[in-house]
């Protein structure tokens, strides 16, 4: 998996959308790159179903992100799934450091960062130590593992509704709780208010998330009195934030709610950084399947005609 | 076909991937709306094989744009197959005005511009008169037409040479006339020095198509003499123009180039008109499907926010 001594055109870091879509216009433009995402199809993979990425009138997240990779190898290009520690800048590039089991490092003349959103948390205390216990953020992966267990969704958005009606399709009882106030689309508030095992509370704020070996109960504030009610699952459905940890130390420039500032090349404040996807300002902010491919393909277009022509 | 004294939310001009992919978004949003487009697909259909276009291995242009079009006709839009003539501002917005057999009119509060291009033409004698005479601007169209027959493509680029290849595999003899210089890829240089069928000219310039009901002959300059020579189809590949005349009347605002500018939000000059694919300055004029499409779903978010929010 990749060539430890080789200096790259272009490395790539993510493998959803944006990342794949690079990788598609690298392979045409023969830019020897590698793609490095931990999770191949990025947070696509948890949608369960998608109608409005033309070409197909509706497909599964997952099936769709297999069609992008097999398709990203089958043009050429290698896919290393293991997350990035840090990028380093070098006299004639960039360094990539690598962790997957144990370190390895890549080195390139270009970068483009397509590294996604990741779920925003709670940072309230328990939240942590439960990831994988009990704590979750994605319904889509993780409701059959709480099969006739109570759980509890946190948030009021319609990706919390989405996923309390997905969760219910599994689990006993599902607690709704949202800070006083929801904006669902209207066809899910009428689904949520049709199942009887999902049951909405108001809160003025989550305090903690309690348990031994796994999740036991969740504690939240019910104007000024503090409430605990037994659950085995917390799912966390409060929206998402650009993932930029890996960009910060390269001085890629952000705006005041830390997207990657990019022009309509794709490019970054730093030269040969390029950015594409959730994680830039790009495509008017307007986050969705098709515009992260299109900003990948800007990318690696930008990054060529800067390399080779 | 359409409703005559409806004010649509919007109509979109176009359906080829720009104009599909906004109403695929425009669908999503619930926003009342129609297509206009003179050719479903755009010039997309005439792309024998597309590989870049994430999701699919490989696809022809018109099988790809077959599938954008069942979406947007899924998702429940209206498809209008006509020219459109004019538009202008009303009160309330805008009034379209088309041409397919008779004179219709449409209203809307929004529209989004997908003009797409057109092929740039010689403007040469003999040229607007054989138009389907012999005269043609797509060899994948229209080279079974000339099976064993005698032709000549214009111009020195990739488009060329492919449109070159595909002909000799049904003509007898192709000369492939350019301006002394060619930049072909190397693959494609390398099969048009191998077929036989293929005569490179170099030319100082085109001057004439001549025939009577047909093309029966191409005169070119070669250095200060003008040649002569005996074909029975001319296919021009000098690249393309942007498709804005129906915007100029609208004051649109266009760059040097007359491509229409937008900014990321896909937003021209003038309130309430949009603009997305390859007739704008959007995606850093990285023109491809894939960027057309995403300026189409941003054109729609745009003019969702703008309506309803």
């Amino acid at each position: 998996m990749g060539e430890k001594n080789k200096l790259y055109d272009l490395i790539i870091i993510g493998a959803g959308p944006a990342g794949l879509g690079a990788s598609i216009y690298a392979s045409r433009y023969k830019l020897n790159h590698l793609v490095i995402g931990s999770e191949i199809g990025g947070q696509v993979v948890e949608a369960a179903e998608i109608e409005n990425y033309a070409g197909f009138n509706s497909i599964s997240g997952r099936d769709l992100m297999k069609k992008f990779q097999e398709q990203t190898e089958r043009l050429g290009a290698e896919i290393i799934q293991a997350e990035t520690e840090r990028i380093e800048k070098t006299n004639n590039g960039f360094k990539v450091l690598i962790r997957n089991g144990k370190e390895h490092e890549y080195k390139s003349k270009t970068v483009i960062l397509a590294l996604g959103m990741s779920p925003r948390k709670m940072d309230i205390p328990g939240e942590d130590k439960f990831i994988g216990k009990g704590v979750s953020y994605c319904a889509t992966c993780d409701a059959m593992f709480f099969t006739d267990k109570t759980v509890a969704v946190i948030g009021g958005g319609d990706s919390a509704a989405v996923a309390a009606i997905h969760l219910a399709g599994f689990a006993d009882k599902v607690y709704l709780i949202h800070r006083g106030s929801v904006h669902f689309k209207p066809a899910l508030s009428e689904q949520i208010k049709q199942n009887d095992k999902i049951k909405m509370i108001g809160s003025t704020g989550i305090k903690e998330i309690k348990g031994g070996q796994t999740v036991e109960s969740i504690v939240y504030k019910d104007e000024s009195r503090e409430k605990e009610i037994s659950v085995q699952g917390v799912f966390v459905e409060i929206g998402s934030v650009p993932k930029t940890t890996i960009a910060k130390n390269l001085g890629v420039e952000m705006d005041e709610q830390e997207y990657i500032i990019v022009n309509q090349a794709q490019e970054t404040n730093v030269e040969n950084v390029y950015a594409a996807g959730d994680v830039t300002t790009g495509s008017n902010k307007f986050r969705q399947i098709i515009t992260a491919v299109a900003e990948g393909a800007v990318a690696a277009g930008s990054a060529y005609k800067k390399m080779k022509l």
